[in-house]
């Protein structure tokens, strides 16, 4: 039974207080069903009032579901027949994506039973079923993948768009990011006035691509009213710095930029880990420091840092990894809790409708036409 | 006295055997000449044939290489009196460095008394004076920025370009740069038969930009005449991989990552001192296992890859970090004697005409007339 309103934080089982619904396609990951049960049951422990919809094949969901007591009452479960594979081409799932369990997750968020959808799946087709199903917010051009990047500053955390929902932006589709951005950073990471970087080649006003240079005019113009402050031009050894809050790029350069950091990270860590294995002192200077190292291995867990937020679009959409165990699913899963509760779409909205934009006049560039990733 | 030959390897200081002279621009870095004569002398101890053309200020260099005896009779000082600042706009360079220490330093390349040319001033300058009066190799469109990229292959570095030498590149100069960072690859490597990936946002050939797609087809078909190996499409994860040497990429994406990895390292740095320094049993740890993490130390430090080596003109140019001290300045210039002993530029130059290119016909894109990095 499920209850339809404008304000989707109601009860996705019928029961109970006030509570706020999820929707969870439980197939597609790496790990299959289980990893995603297991990580609602974490996130459940956490979260008294959240609740979830599962999307994906009734009979397995049940009895692993029936295992967790945490979750009982809060699991509204749909069938769903389809699987979208890793492997499947983003133009064949938006053919024959529908009746999948990604599809179904969407569909719920459309339909106002929960405001966030998360999924694990492939991230090129859940980006176009999104954008399908969905549609762009009024204003939005393009729409972004938003995700956290570990940092120096006090909340841990910087938010860096795109990371990969297009390969190309103009300066009004960089405009779009740093509203959609500093939105973010406000309700996910708590901080009033934002700082915003645009990731260029130098900080010099006159380095860097024609479409830069002229986002960087309109993100000043935009930051008065956009209660943001714009800090200019920041490189790439930038990103993790305490001087900013948001960092803004294309998809393309966002992309590669997180994943030379995942490589960065674990070419340190295996040579961190050679270092402690390679004598006798070293190991025992381990065992001494192994309090520290361990919280050194979880401050630089990937884990932690799960989940890519699809901003732009009529309703939240999470992308956790792939790859994601119960506690990286978890991960993803409080931040989607989160971003409901603040009630984070319809702010994101007004905030880009706050700003003039020229983003949908579709003449502002001559790359409009080419580079779309599939 | 110097001796004009096509082949310059020979004394520029007129005694004694054959020697590889490198052409040293004393001025424009962070610290000023004492670092750079200090990086020389170091040099010149491990590498007991060569000589420098030093320009700059000549009585501020001869006291400084007077109180050095590893360079008694290895140094040539061509006084200049103008000098170029990390803060002069490489169009007013173009325009006013005539007679400074940086064109002096490039003058003696083109000239044939040296083959290579190490400054650690302003990289856009050094750019545009080297394009100027170097000129482009018979082939190449743009020249690149080749840099070392520390890997998980034996020989402990991978070669990524472009860096950061122009903002844009078309799929022709892709191409150019899989051929110019091959040969580097083999010369600075000893490496008979590179593999080169092609940085993407996804391995899969329908990914990514359209330039990048063509460009995959054209690096593919120069394989076997170029004799490398093609591995395709790489993400940001893979460069510092082992199942490639040569990551090849245009100069806006390539200096973001380089930047990025840089930013990510130093996180990682300040992490782990944070660790090692928070408790008594964790400072106890490091006491044991301190030599490790001397080598640990040793093996992240970024003094080590310094110098991003100029491909694609009539000579070969080092930009050293501008903030180099003895060592990293020492290890540009070990670099430039290794490449100058290997011929370098004569392979590379035979390399690029060997393959058919439409690089030059200026007419394969309509990126061409705009995003030229100033």
């Amino acid at each position: 039974m499920s209850v339809r309103t404008d304000h989707p934080q109601t009860a996705a089982t019928g029961k109970g207080p006030r509570r706020t619904v999820i929707s969870v396609d439980a197939m597609g990951g790496d790990r299959g069903p289980e990893a995603v049960v297991s990580g609602l049951a974490k996130s459940a422990r956490k979260n008294p009032d959240i609740a979830f919809i599962l999307h994906g094949n009734e009979a397995e969901l049940s009895a692993l579901v029936a295992k967790r007591p945490e979750l009982a009452g809060r699991v509204d479960i749909r069938h769903a027949d389809g699987v979208v594979s890793m492997e499947d081409k983003p133009a064949q799932v938006l053919r024959n994506g529908k009746g999948s369990s990604m599809w179904s997750a969407i569909e719920a968020v459309r339909d106002r039973e929960a405001e966030v959808a998360v999924s694990c799946g492939n991230t090129g087709a859940l980006m176009v079923l999104s954008m399908m199903r969905l549609r762009k917010l009024p204003g939005v051009n393009r729409p972004a993948i938003a995700c956290y990047w570990p940092s120096k500053n006090p909340a841990g955390f910087n938010v860096m768009l795109d990371v990969g929902a297009d390969v190309r932006a103009d300066e009004h589709d960089l405009l779009q990011y740093a509203l959609m951005g500093t939105s973010y950073a406000r309700n996910s990471l708590g901080l009033k006035r934002p700082r915003v970087g645009l990731l260029n080649v130098g900080t010099e006003e006159h380095k860097g691509r024609s479409e830069i240079k002229a986002a960087a005019e309109l993100i000043a113009d935009a930051a008065g009213a956009g209660e943001f402050e714009f800090i200019g031009n920041v490189e790439g050894s930038d990103i993790p710095s305490d001087k900013l809050d948001v960092i803004v790029t294309d998809g393309f350069t966002g992309n590669v930029a997180l994943k030379t950091a995942e490589g960065t990270a674990g070419l340190f860590k295996s040579f961190f880990m050679e270092a402690f294995r390679a004598t006798l002192p070293a190991r025992i200077g381990a065992l001494f420091a192994a309090r520290q190292l361990k919280i050194l291995n979880r401050r630089t867990d990937p884990r932690r840092v799960n989940g890519g937020v699809f901003l732009g679009l009529n309703g939240t959409v999470i992308k956790s990894h792939g790859a994601a165990d119960a506690t990286g699913f978890a991960a993803a899963v409080n931040l989607a809790f989160d971003l409901a509760r603040h009630d984070f779409n319809h702010k994101l909205a007004a905030r880009v409708a706050s700003v003039p934009s020229h983003g949908q006049d579709g003449a502002t560039s001559n790359d409009e036409q080419d580079g779309k990733q599939e």
